[in-house]
């Protein structure tokens, strides 16, 4: 009946104004004050909450939970835009949802990681597609399965396993992220948008100093190949995904551009 | 907060079933007492209820509504296996909903037709993603799109577009189950499952004679490179699915072996 809800971007608030219409809702932490542009700290989770809950990964933002809350209550975590990225005691949490289309697969899967004890506990009048129990039972062939997808999934499963698995993968994606905000902090004409240590190995925010650069470096960026790194409008800027799938190599020539730009600007 | 239902098979009793989570539900026709094998007639739908649900096709026995009840209040289909098929006028439903699996692409994808003044007509309590109007409101991309399978389903649509659309596809299906029912009621070693005039024209159901020429033709069929026309358990003997995607040659392929069958067997 009580649920205690941590609030760091626009997915965050998307659970919780869903979970809103089925009991009460706590905001227990919540960085709305600067536009999402850090986690809180020092999160104070309460025992009498049914679940507190927490997205791990705030794409449009570029923030990152580095570590989890302590809790003593059920933790339910949204991992869509960070699972496989990073190693993560999985046993921490007890219901852990994410779609496939960041690191997975393709659009059309959703991964759910759920602890046996919280089957089953859902509110009656739940529509039986939503009850994670009724999955269980059925293998997750209660419906039709989206088999496409989840084939892909399988394949991108067995590429990562074979490049190393998740400490691997975290690795270069740790690279990836150091290179590309080494650059912005080097950068005499770029500036991060959130706190250092809460930035995202996933996703590297960023904006020019004065907004004629701003539209000038989009440019000059999509000209030398370079689309889709204009940030969402909610945080503006530029956004620079770096999912499992992007290699090193797309990072190091962002850097280039990043360094062309300067020289052709100074 | 009053349903009205008929019961056709299993597909139907799974929408019945989880409707009474919701309300209250009057199965207004049923075939359950001859294990669904004919579609009910003269269905009168009360004037009193919401709305009135049925199942166009019912894949597991093999019947299909020819023509559907007359009706004052809302008419909501399940027409997963047979829409696309024959020519169906839509304007007599209020809200249409298939799965892509049968007849326009890979599962994980599904099609709704609804009228605009259903939208919003929905429970307080409804978790937002089953919310038609919202999925209206945002073009079908409140969630992530399957974008995979929905390509498909375009690509699809353009193959049946080609090919002379719903009427071609009409034609060549009724084509294939008039041949198909034709050597079920020729054929001394067979018989079809159905009321002859409810007989679907996308899944044809027959059984052998005898449980010993049952076993025989199926492993005689395998031999031949037939798979996959073991009915269900729930109805035995054989079941044929003709789905658009299946040739008239498929079709004729079946027939020739039931007739050596029989040869065989005489």
């Amino acid at each position: 009946t009580k649920a205690a809800y941590i609030e760091t971007g626009v997915w965050a608030q998307k659970a919780l104004k869903e979970a809103k219409l089925f009991g009460q809702v706590d905001v227990i932490a919540s960085s709305a004050d600067k536009n999402f542009s850090y986690i809180p700290e020092n999160i104070i989770v309460p025992a009498d909450a049914d679940y507190v809950h927490l997205c791990s990964n705030n794409t449009i933002y570029g923030t990152q939970f580095k570590s989890f809350p302590e809790s003593n209550i059920p933790v339910i975590c949204d991992m869509s835009s960070d699972i496989f990225s990073r190693a993560v005691d999985v046993s921490k949490f007890d219901l852990i949802y994410a779609g496939a289309q960041k690191n997975m697969g393709p659009a059309g899967t959703t991964c759910v990681i759920i602890k046996d004890e919280m089957l089953g506990k859902i509110k009656a009048g739940t529509p039986t597609i939503m009850n994670y129990k009724v999955h269980a039972e059925n293998e997750s062939m209660f419906n039709t399965p989206a088999c496409f997808a989840i084939y892909v999934v399988m394949l991108t499963m067995q590429w990562l396993k074979e490049l190393g698995g998740v400490k691997a993968i975290q690795e270069l994606n740790e690279d990836k992220a150091a290179l590309l905000y080494a650059e912005i902090d080097r950068n005499t004409l770029f500036t991060g948008n959130v706190a250092v240590a809460d930035r995202s190995i996933m996703n590297a925010c960023f904006t020019a100093t004065t907004p004629e650069l701003g539209k000038s470096f989009l440019k000059f960026a999509e000209e030398n190949g370079i689309v889709g790194i204009k940030g969402h409008r909610l945080s503006g800027g530029y956004r620079a995904s770096l999912y499992n799938a992007l290699p090193l190599s797309s990072v190091q020539y962002l850097v280039l551009l990043m360094q062309h730009f300067e020289k052709n600007n100074s």
